[in-house]
């Protein structure tokens, strides 16, 4: 039995606590934050867990083998050392840290202590993601042509972090588990509008080695809510819609054909097969207690999760060159 | 009687016949096109109608007040000028000419010959578009923060323009009937996924004197149609989805304000209002019926219309600078 | 070449006028209509086509093989008569006529005199209806356990018949071509809702001699357009919506098992498989056209059309028995 | 406080107990259900709450005010009395109960003894309900036309009782809120596909004295979840789908005039205006709350609840009619 403590219960603290209770092989020892209300709501839900308001009281506690972060970004690379020093496995709320240079630190300690890291991003690990990869993977889809995803939200502004850093995050987790080459440089636009607030309005094109376009909108303030993606393949495309109830994802059968009229040779055109719609069934238990069970498996055979720290760094790097590319109005960034 | 010829008996060509002849105050006298085979069609329908394969005999005709011409891009500039000098009102297809400078050319003939210039550019002309309108000249909207437009398509290749010249040309001319100022610089990627031809996906963004943004995003090779604009101001916020038979335009009673918690300087955040929803009925009357209303008053009175040629010009400037943008991988190309 | 006679040039014979005059082996040599406004309009658009104001002229005419009925219900019967008395084949639209009794008159009048007689039932020719009896009759389904419709409008009030009559009969022309039987009993509920005018909303279910049910509802005077089809077979169940711009059917692979918990007799329950969704690529050529082949091909080799005068006369027995149900406020009415 | 005792927790008790634990005004004081893994449940989530297999012994207890029954509908008539006899006001789950003959036997004792009774009908309680009522009895829609109400599930099979008694007993809660009137006749109709099984589809109409009409189909082996019901105003009509997440009521300013044409007095039709359209926004409180708020008022000031016992003995008495209609095959039955 693996022991976990939870370090801020905010807004993702309680489904951590809920997820690491129940998955097996692992249970919530304690759980740690400066503000005494929360706890309240720990006490009264789980009376069984300890309550620590102090994190170095937390690193003390031998029945804590393993924490999760789920802290602001700006705390995640600083916490997550610290844990580690005291022998713990850590597993961090999405970003990893809030620079790549502060990702590479903690993926160093992690490797010097010979301790589980993981980012928890979340998406990879719903039913929808893994289906996808799997078309992807057994190349039913062709080669992959483009990206283009849509996240807009009615959500809260977060005052510490740009829109890229709260919601492209979660694109880019998807698109790094998804493609089979990395990105090598980003474009991206923003505006902010409200004054002295971070972006809340930002959009990235995303370059590979070869043809492969990304495309990322992400937007706070929008009348409506949309979570979608297309996904464009030699062979055939995928539309998923996170917010569909029953027919998340569906694969349609178009590819792209490029037909020579030979009568013509001003008439070239490229051609289209258009066929059937397939919504496949999807697995819907839930993303975060497959996380939550990659976490404890980490931890006691070595294996490395989805999710892992580099995978994890790799998306930080990004969000930092589309923080640059913004400032210079869309330059272009190399990610080396 | 306004007697107009009509120059291409292609895709657009009958659409434009069907409406001069059915306008008040004008009627089609002509139709020029090099296939005899178009012209079999034009006189099966309309066996009134003169039939030209020649373009100086067009010119020549004293039953010709005026042209429309539906050719390919690359035809605009030359064929217009040379109408202008034959003494005929002209109409362009969109866009204006292949080029900003080819612009300026035939806005010059035009004012030296003292002749109506137009383009058609259709979609301002749409109800939808002029309720949006109503609705942001009224100041019901408040402060305009963003445009956000998605136009894909399953359509055919188009073999001698880009997916930007062909499709973002119709949120530009959105964007110009709406915006009280123009952009100032353009931020723009894309791909071409076909060896050999014009990109079929492209990501533009707009930027304007202010906090204003606009972005584009148009694509050839899409599995489903999209034809959505979200337009966010500061009061209320606007979707515009065209393939939507009933309700192609929802009003959301959404606004943004900031709210400032002085318990807690930490906690500045911005709150949403969220209200009802309301969905104007539109005029549906044809397009392409009040465009061509427009292009007679213009001949008629030298009314300024809506789609006027500088206009026309200011759209083609733009498509220029994405081109240029794209080719720089998103670097900012300024909009003198 | 089979020459055509169209009777009647208000809603639906223009549209009769072009697939005969498009379709392969067919032209239309005249047009009848007593009102010489709508003459005019044929006049403008087809100058080859004889005009006529007077029906008895047109039987008359040598150069009419067959003529296409597109008048008042009422007046269907009588006029159906004497065309085929005076040696013409003949097309009705919908309905056959305005009783069984007449329909039986005037299939013994095409049977006397050995010409072709059918009803213009447009649904079983479309695309989607041809999709939906492809899968019933290859069991895909599974034995059909129900169909419900929904087709509910926002059109005119029509003054000389009932929704019944107006709506349901496109319902009753899809279930009669997939449907392996025939209802045996109708009950049927409806109202006006406008004082001194035929029923504008109804309610009809149909038994047939198994466990199938069917379920229509029919309305004037709704908010919104349905046009929606529900088909439940033990193996895989289907809606069909006619609205829907691309996914007009979708074949869900759901079915019904009956599950029996041996451990509780209490507790026995139906069990559900849900899995893939799948929406076929439907063929979409003009359903008319496939009517209008159909008819020519009747009178030519003798061939018994889809929609042939029988399944037309026991749709209009079925009507009138929905009529008379409807009288009783639900009372079974046998249909023999 | 107000002490409640639950009885029965499986699908619905704990909805029960967690709102009847967080309501103002009220706890639980004790669970009771024969099955000790059940109660188990109960513990873990709720450590003070006293767990009680016995319902006697329920009865017995000082600290139960009030009992809410969630037990099968065979079980609420006899186990209501027994709580009335036992100075227990009494709230059960909806239907009131198996028959309208034991309803009435219920409320005589209820007010024989001076307590409080009442049905948890819950969707009267929710926030789209309560705007259409809102609407209603304003007078917004002008005169109500009818009802239509669909309500097709995927659910499982009841053992217990038809499609009749679980699913359409909803949308007669809803009509009886919203109608000014009852109810006379009704006509249904209904089929098992599932031998030995009561009905699993069933469509059902209800007469009211004037020209209101109501129709209300259910099902429960359909491939699609569908929760939708259109009130046709003479003035305005309204959507409402409950399963929409944003946009669950939509009124229409649709309404129905009649036209005379003063020059034909045979073509006499029925004009439509088609205006806009309004989705008002709702309160998303949770019903079952409002729900629980009224119980515990009606036992504190005698003050009737919106859904009351009559009412609910006169959704029985519908049931009743629909059963006995659906066995005369759709013959009308008279609701006194």
């Amino acid at each position: 039995m693996i022991k976990v403590g939870i370090v801020g219960y905010g807004y993702w603290g309680p489904n951590l606590v809920r997820n690491f209770m129940e998955v097996e092989g692992g249970m919530v020892s304690a759980v740690c934050d400066a503000r005494p209300e929360r706890l309240e709501l720990v006490k009264s839900r789980y009376p069984s867990i300890a309550l620590v308001t102090d994190f170095d009281a937390l690193l003390s506690r031998k029945d804590v083998d393993a924490l999760a972060l789920a802290t602001p970004v700006s705390t995640h690379a600083s916490l997550a050392i610290q844990a580690l020093k005291a022998g713990k496995h850590v597993l961090v709320e999405k970003p990893l840290a809030h620079s790549y240079e502060a990702c590479q630190q903690v993926i160093e300690e992690a490797e010097r202590q010979g301790l589980a890291l993981m980012v928890d991003h979340t998406f990879p690990y719903t039913g929808a993601v893994r289906k996808i990869k799997e078309l992807v993977d057994s190349g039913e889809l062709g080669e992959i042509l483009y990206y283009h995803s849509v996240r807009v939200n009615l959500g809260l502004f977060q005052h510490d972090i740009s829109v890229v850093w709260d919601l492209a995050v979660h694109d880019l987790s998807i698109i790094e588990v998804l493609a089979s080459e990395h990105p090598i440089g980003v474009s991206a636009t923003g505006m902010s509008h409200v004054e002295g607030q971070p972006e809340n309005v930002a959009y990235m094109t995303l370059f590979f080695p070869g043809k492969t376009i990304a495309h990322i909108h992400v937007d706070w303030l929008a009348p409506v809510k949309v979570r979608q993606t297309l996904i464009g393949g030699s062979k055939k495309m995928v539309v998923y819609n996170d917010l569909e109830a029953t027919e998340k994802i569906k694969v349609y059968d178009h590819g792209v054909v490029l037909e020579t009229d030979p009568d013509s040779i001003y008439d070239m055109r490229v051609g289209y097969r258009t066929g059937d719609m397939w919504a496949p069934k999807l697995d819907d238990s839930e993303a975060l207690r497959t996380m939550a069970r990659q976490f404890l498996r980490a931890i006691a055979t070595g294996e490395r999760p989805l999710t892992h720290a580099e995978s994890g760094a790799r998306i930080v790097r990004v969000l930092e060159a589309a923080t640059e590319s913004i400032a210079g109005r869309g330059a272009l960034v190399p990610v080396a």
